[in-house]
C-alpha cells in the first residue's frame, strides 16, 4: 500500500531482534565475543544475509574474533530503539487492549503506554497497571501535554477506522494496529499491522496440515 | 527454515482475516451481498489478488451480486479455524503469558488456553480468567488427559529452547512463540513467530524516518 522507500528493509528489522536475542543469552553463558558466523549457524539463517543486515548498524568486528558482545547488544538495542522511551497511547482498553496494559515486557522495549482511552463509563477514571484510564474525548487535550507520537489500536473492528482517523487528527504519527481491520491513512502516518488472530489462522492451518500427514503416515 | 509446500500460501492465509473482519462490518451495516471487488477497491488490494485468494475458500457467488454475506462470513470463520475450539496450554506466566490469559478475545478466535505453566512457586496452584497455574512438570501428565496440540511460548529467551524441547518430547504439535528467540523444532512441529518487539522495532524504525522526512519539509 505505502510507496515509501525506507533504507533498512523490514525483513532485516524483523531479523535484527532475532539476533540481539541470541547475543544476550550468548552474553549471559559467558561469551565476551560473538561472530556473524556464530548468529547465522545457530539461528540457522545464511551467512550472507545476516552479514548484510549488520551492514545497517554502526559497528565493526576484528576478524577472527567478532563484535564485541556488550558492545554489540548495546549497539543494536540503541539501534531497533528499545533503549529510547516513546510514549503511547492506548486506544481501547477491551480485552486485548486491558490484556497488553499489563504487559510491562513494553516497557523494557522501550515503548511507555501514558494513557488508555475507552468510551465505556465504567472504565473511565481507573487505571490498570497504573496506567490511567480516559474518556476517548480527552485524547487532544492530553495529546498536547504529552509528547505522544504512538498509539495502540485495540478498539472493535467497527470502530476501527473512526479511532485511526481522530488519532491522525490528533496528531499522532504511528499507528499500532492490533484489530484484524485494514485501516487506511494519509501517507506521511505509519502504520503497524500486528494481528495476532491472523497468526492463529496460519498456525491452525498449518497444524491441520500436519496432522492430516501424521495421520497418512501411520496408516 | 521449513521446506514442506503447504497448500495454502501464508500471504493468503495473512489476507484473509481482513476480508473477514470487512465483510463483518459490511454485514453490520446492512448489506446483504458482497463482491470480491468492493473488498479489493475497500481494502485497497490488487482484485486479482483478492479472487486469487477467495479461490482457496469453498465458496461460490452469483454474477453481479457476490457472495451472501451470511454464508461469506460463516465459510470464512470455519476456513480459517476460528470456529472450531483448538485447547492449547501457555507456557510462561511471566508479564506478557498472564496478560495473554486476560484476553478473551483468543477464545473468540477458537483457541482456548487450558492451563498455564510456570516455575514460580507463587503462580502454581493459582489461576487468572479462571485458568489454572500449575508447575512446568506437570505438563506431559495434564497432556494425558486433555487434547492439547498447541502451546503458546512467552517464557525469557534463555528459556525458550529448553521449554520448547520440552514440549515437543510432550507431543505438542505446534508452537505459538511469543519469544524473540528464534527456537528451533523438528520438521513436522509448527511454529508461528509472534514476536510483537519486532513489530515495535519496525514501528520505530518507520516513525524515525517519517519525523526526520516532516523536519525536512518544514525547515
Amino acid at each position: 500500500m505505502s510507496k515509501i522507500k525506507y533504507e533498512v528493509p523490514e525483513p532485516t528489522l524483523r531479523r535484527l531482534p532475532w539476533y540481539l536475542a541470541f547475543a544476550q543469552l550468548f552474553k549471559k553463558e559467558g561469551n565476551a565475543n560473538i561472530s556473524s558466523t556464530q548468529i547465522a549457524i545457530s539461528l540457522d539463517i545464511d551467512p550472507s544475509k545476516v552479514a548484510k543486515d549488520l551492514s545497517f548498524i554502526n559497528i565493526s568486528g576484528k576478524t577472527r574474533v567478532g563484535y564485541d558482545l556488550e558492545e554489540f547488544t548495546k549497539v543494536l538495542e540503541r539501534f531497533l530503539g528499545f533503549k529510547q522511551a516513546h510514549n503511547a497511547f492506548m486506544f481501547g482498553v477491551g480485552s486485548l487492549g486491558g490484556a497488553l496494559l499489563q504487559d510491562n515486557g513494553l516497557s523494557n522495549y522501550g515503548l511507555d503506554v501514558v494513557a488508555g482511552f475507552d468510551v465505556k463509563s465504567e472504565l473511565i477514571g481507573t487505571s490498570i497497571n497504573n496506567i490511567p484510564i480516559y474518556h476517548v474525548e480527552s485524547c487532544a487535550n492530553l495529546k498536547q501535554k504529552l509528547d505522544v507520537d504512538i498509539g495502540i489500536l485495540t478498539v472493535p473492528i467497527d470502530k476501527a477506522q473512526e479511532v485511526a482517523d481522530m488519532m491522525v487528527a490528533g496528531g499522532i504519527k504511528a499507528i499500532w494496529n492490533f484489530t484484524p481491520f485494514r485501516i487506511r491513512v494519509p501517507e506521511n502516518v505509519v502504520v503497524q499491522n500486528t494481528s495476532i488472530y491472523a497468526h492463529l489462522a496460519v498456525m491452525y492451518n498449518r497444524l491441520n496440515e500436519q496432522l492430516e500427514k501424521d495421520k497418512i503416515s501411520v496408516e
